[in-house]
């Protein structure tokens, strides 16, 4: 296994090494280390799917996706995003894992820069290392959010910026003018943007800006894994530039084939169905950040309010960190999303308020 | 997305092209093109799945894939292929597609030349190529098995030797002894074998004979695709040497997360329940072979009787073939499968006798 060309450039804290901090946690351990929803998929989402079973709709579908669902798409992004997309700037993927992956296949030559957030989640500097690219993180300011003249600086000959807004693991929610002032300059110096936004429904008080509206040369990312509770279902798509999908697919049709048919039926019954569980999982996860938030704070710990997503994101410092993990606290400490944050913790809050406020009191007997 | 670095290397004849063809067939054509079996998923699997989804088995699995479904597979290759495996292993992908991915992603160097059957299944060229390398096609002969000493000839330096028995487009089994030599001369010449074993159960006289038996450097790839009718369920699994997992993981991890896991759970079933199924579909497949074949045969065509998968590659010639798919019989010419074989042609059993005693008539009144 000597000629693997990219196990070196691949950050050194693997996915790997957070299995292994959960598994040591213990059978009395509080897990807020998890990134994914606690909810279950909603009723009439799993009802579709097992229509989908029981009709036999479970063949290869064409390598894009079902027709259908690509259309439901347009109509998500038309009424959520006000953004017009056709069916044919749209490709159904194996969630928005392998969404990057495409997008980082078909447009990052070996040695080109790829920018994205630092912190920031892990994926995107593997998938763009793995691509062949030099992954560059850029930096954050002490709010946690991009800090656009650096970013602005860094963009000078880099090929793709990667945006995440709500943020893993910072929690934190772009403005609409940073967004636009970072798409109008990656626009004006040949920078594709990379834009994912699986955490969109998750705001608590901003609203979500898509960065598709500020530019042509920008792909969406999205997926029904965090707003449906569907991480297992592995449903996700990109949204691009017409002539981008024969791209992408270039590599798709022969590594994926396509998405699961059953859970693209599914997904399909997420985007055309009621959307009222999406506005109950919201409440519920700003009542948990509220929660979480004025618990640590109380602590004495100081950290920006989480804006969005299911994180926060906390200066809790090596020494505490430690001890949280050994008092049978899964978090997941700084380096595991990128080199700049080591005295960060991220806390997921997708777990109950009651394991928050268990969290939290476990911690008031750790601090000082 | 003129910075695409492998387009101009993958081949001609995309399989957007072939989905033209079928989609020029008209309402009253009869598709022998379809490259999956036309069965419905057996029952108990469908029940699995649609258990699991109701017990809420809708969240990430583990990167490598549920525990269970490893040992399953594991008892799958003791049980079919008298194969010892341990779960560290065996990793669950995509299907056979990001299997194949995943395995030239990581072995495959800038470069590196990558060895296949051609004519063969097309994805093998594309993989290689996306993986930076370089395809190599190696000619079979007239009886459409692998020329073995041609085979040994271009080993000499190659990086990876994929076999594919029984094979997709040619029906052909290879026999024990063929693949010995090979297994054999590739481990003597530190050639990596990947051996994609997806037709296993259809085989009609010969008996199907794992590669791995042969040799330690054989990486097999598998999938619940064919064996159980379940090709959009999106499963198929490696099996390594312990140490190449991680290796997978590197990318499986970050482009996939994991395989879809009601999917998972489905596979499952299909592993641990009755195999009563898989019997039924091959002795249905075996009637249509000789259904097939002894109708083309009727009609003065000469090829070799299919031995496995579900195909006859039939040397029809351009204007035969041109004839077909003008008159309605869906079949896919040579060039979809390499450079070597214009003059054939794919016709998939993977459809009613009738449709296939209809197809033979249409061939009828066409052919001089």
């Amino acid at each position: 296994m000597s000629k693997h060309r990219y196990a070196a450039r691949v950050r050194a804290l693997e996915m790997s090494g957070i299995r292994k901090l959960f598994d040591a946690g213990g059978p009395d351990a509080i897990n807020l280390g998890i990134g994914q929803p606690d909810f279950d998929t909603p009723d009439h989402i799993k009802e579709a799917a097992i229509a989908a079973i029981r009709a036999g709709k479970t063949g290869y579908t064409p390598n894009a996706g079902i027709p259908e669902l690509r259309e439901a798409i347009c109509a998500k992004f038309e009424r959520e995003n006000n953004l017009t997309f056709r069916p044919e700037q749209i490709l159904v993927t194996a969630g928005g894992s392998e969404a990057l992956h495409l997008v980082m296949q078909a447009l990052v030559d070996p040695g080109d820069r790829v920018l994205f957030p630092d912190p920031g989640f892990v994926s995107y500097a593997a998938l763009a290392a793995i691509a062949g690219g030099q992954p560059v993180g850029v930096p954050l300011d002490e709010t946690l959010h991009i800090d656009v003249e650096q970013a602005k600086e860094l963009m000078d000959g880099a090929r793709l910026f990667v945006l995440n807004s709500p943020a893993n693991p910072t929690g934190a929610v772009e403005s609409e003018e940073s967004i636009r002032a970072l798409v109008e300059y990656a626009d004006d110096h040949g920078v594709t943007i990379v834009t994912d936004e699986v955490y969109e429904h998750f705001i608590y008080e901003k609203k979500h800006v898509s960065a598709a509206h500020f530019g042509d040369d920008v792909i969406t990312i999205n997926a029904t894994s965090k707003t449906y509770a569907m991480t297992g279902w592995r449903i996700g798509y990109i949204a691009a530039p017409e002539e981008h999908i024969p791209e992408y697919l270039k590599v798709h049709q022969y590594a994926q084939a396509c998405a699961t048919s059953i859970s693209q039926y599914a997904a399909l019954a997420a985007y055309t169905g009621d959307q009222g569980e999406v506005a109950r999982m919201r409440e519920e996860y700003r009542a948990r950040r509220d929660l979480l938030y004025s618990g640590l704070s109380g602590l004495g710990l100081k950290f920006p309010r989480p804006e969005g997503a299911f994180y926060a994101f906390v200066p809790m410092g090596r020494n505490l960190i430690d001890k949280a993990i050994e008092g049978g606290i899964i978090i997941v400490p700084g380096e595991a999303f990128g080199s700049r944050a080591p005295d960060y913790a991220r806390l997921s809050y997708a777990t109950s308020r009651e394991n928050l406020s268990r969290a939290v009191g476990r911690l008031a007997a750790l601090v000082e």
